[in-house]
C-alpha cells in the first residue's frame, strides 16, 4: 500500500487559514457592494456607486471569485480533516499549488487596484463628507481584501511546501 | 559526497526568465520616471508629473526594488550556470522561494495600483491631448511592469518546484 500523501502543515491549520480568508473576502464584498454616496457637484446631486469605478468593480470581481474558490477548497480540506483521506493525492497537490498561487495574485491585484484609485481620490481637494465616507468604506473593503490576500498567500506557501518531492 | 542540489528547471531557462524580468522592469521604470505633461486647467497651465500620484510613486518603487532583487538573482544564476555550483544549496532554495514570492506579489500590486488609477482617470471627461498622452505613458509603464510580474511569477513557480523535498 502506498503511504498516504502527506502535507507540510496540519490540515487543521490549513482549514483555519481558508476559513479566515473566506471571512475577510465576504465582509469585503458586502462592504464594497453596498457602498453608495450622494455627492454635490455644483447645484446637482450626483449618486455615486461602487460600479462607477472600474477599479472597484474589479475588486468586487476578485472578491467574489476568491470566495467561490476558497469555499471549494474549504470543503476539500474539511473532507481531509474529517476522513484523513486526501482526494486526488499528489495530482491535487499540483492543482492546489497553481490554484492558490493564481488566486493570491488575483486578490493582491484586486486590493492594489482599489487602493491605487482610493488613495489618490482621497487627496483631491474639496471632497464633501459624503464622498469622504464613500472613500473610507472603499478603503475598508480594500483593506479587508488585502488581509484576505495575506491569508491566501499563506495558503499558497503551504501548498508550495506540500508539493510532491522535487521532480 | 552529497549529490549536487538539483533544480526543477534548467538554470539557463531560469536565467533567461530573470533577464526578461529585468528588461521589462528597467523600461517600465524609465517610462514612468520620465512621464510629464502640461495640462490646461481653466486659464492656468499645470505641470503634471508621475510623483503627483501616489499610485505611480508606488509603481516606481516596486519597479526599482524589483530591478535590484532581479539583478542579484541574475548574478547568482550566472554563477550557477558558469560554474555548476549552487551557492548556499538547499538553504538558498528556501530564500529563493520566499524572495521570488514576495517580489512577484510586490510587482503585481505595483502594476495593479497604477492600472486602478489610470483606468478611471482615463474615463474622466475632458482630458486634453497632453493629459491623454500622460495617461497612455502611465498605462504603458504599468503594462510593462505587469509583463515583468508575469516573468517573476514564472521564476516563483520555478523556485517553488525546486524546493527541497517535502518536509
Amino acid at each position: 500500500m502506498a503511504p498516504p500523501p502527506s502535507t507540510a502543515v496540519s490540515p487543521v491549520v490549513a482549514l483555519i487559514v481558508r476559513v479566515l480568508t473566506f471571512i475577510c473576502l465576504i465582509i469585503s464584498v458586502i462592504v464594497i457592494a453596498t457602498n453608495t454616496a450622494t455627492s454635490i457637484v455644483g447645484v446637482d446631486q450626483v449618486n455615486i456607486k461602487f460600479n462607477d469605478f472600474y477599479a472597484y468593480r474589479y475588486m468586487l470581481a476578485t472578491g467574489v471569485i476568491g470566495m467561490a474558490y476558497t469555499l471549494v477548497q474549504t470543503a476539500f480540506t474539511i473532507f481531509f480533516v474529517t476522513t484523513g483521506n486526501r482526494l486526488g493525492g499528489d495530482g491535487l497537490a499540483l492543482i492546489d499549488f497553481y490554484g492558490d498561487k493564481a488566486l493570491s495574485y488575483m486578490l493582491a491585484t484586486g486590493a492594489a487596484a482599489a487602493f491605487g484609485l482610493t488613495v489618490d481620490l482621497n487627496r483631491l481637494p474639496g471632497n464633501d463628507s459624503d464622498t469622504q465616507d464613500f472613500l473610507n468604506k472603499a478603503n475598508a473593503a480594500a483593506s479587508l481584501l488585502f488581509i484576505g490576500f495575506i491569508f491566501s498567500a499563506i495558503s499558497s506557501i503551504f501548498s508550495s511546501l506540500s508539493l510532491p518531492k522535487r521532480f
